[in-house]
């Protein structure tokens, strides 16, 4: 058994969604772990993590738009505005999704399904730099 | 300190929540895991793990009401319709709730409260055998 | 590798969200794991765990006024309403936060980014005394 870490970085251009499942998959080769589980940890309040299907790109855009409604930018009632229209509800989005995934490995992959990617998912608009800390434990 | 993995195969009839507690509890059996810890992972993007309640069934049904109105099926503007009126719903209702969920395990049984029992979240309409992918890590 | 596991008791006075990294890092200092993972659970379907911004107060108090928002306690379709008006809200917030946090160690540290913090996030009205259970999973 043993414990590999390694820092991930992922540059946003902005609102929407960021597959990172090669950059992923990478560091588990890295690790030569070949049964056990991997966390991705994302270290930001305003950006979140998603495993979503990665096939047809449109399934993300109605999640978007979906997000835009289900929290938005012009509550009446949001107080904590300093940071711009979009941080508060970026704070909100975070909770409704995940700080951290965590993914079976068996045979030295991860046991995703055919149709699931691991996604950063950026809210603020502006373009950023998000930090992710990677764990993998597991046997050789 | 050891890792064992399986896999959870589980039959859904349609919309719904199905609870998995006893299945995980065997694998731990299985696995000889004293102290440590299981992750229990879904590999599909329409249907999903939460913990939940499973004492009150109408606990569930409230439940499940509440995501129908959450995310309607009729959604104007929804773009990914191909697979049919319920499959965009059912991507959202999946990011909402959990892909995995990790729970602790001492004296060999998980650290669930008196009241919690594992559940998968079937979003579909249709029937779904669902593959689920379970990691026990830890001490014998 | 080693695991350790630990009780975590938290008292909570109500509704409202309540910090408990400090309580999270002298954990990981009693274990003496270097590199690895903690696990926190919550053992309730009433109240969940969050991580969240902990700088700035009125982020909470804006989330607080959202989820009240979201999942209303007067929604006239619950059936499950015996434990109060209260209950129901409870156990869907619960569903769309999280039952279990899971963070990575490295150097001894959590790795958690500047403004991040854990939080026990109570939904019910009245106090409570929650249980947590917490697994450190690494090396020494």
């Amino acid at each position: 058994m043993h414990v590999h870490t390694a820092a991930l970085p992922v540059r946003t251009r902005g609102k929407g969604t960021y597959e990172i499942t090669s950059q992923v998959e990478a560091i588990i080769r890295e690790s030569g772990v070949r049964a056990g589980q991997v966390t991705v940890f994302i270290q930001h309040t305003s950006a979140s993590l998603i495993i979503y299907e990665n096939a047809d790109r449109s399934a993300r855009v109605d999640l978007e738009s979906y997000f835009d409604r289900l929290v938005p930018e012009d509550a009446d009632y949001f107080v904590h505005t300093a940071e711009g229209p979009d941080d508060m509800p970026s704070h909100i989005r975070m909770v409704l999704t995940r700080s951290s995934e965590t993914i079976p490995i068996d045979g030295g992959r991860m046991q995703l399904g055919t149709w699931q990617g691991i996604f950063v998912f950026e809210h603020r608009h502006a373009p950023h730099s998000r930090s992710l800390a990677v764990t993998v434990i597991g046997e050789g």
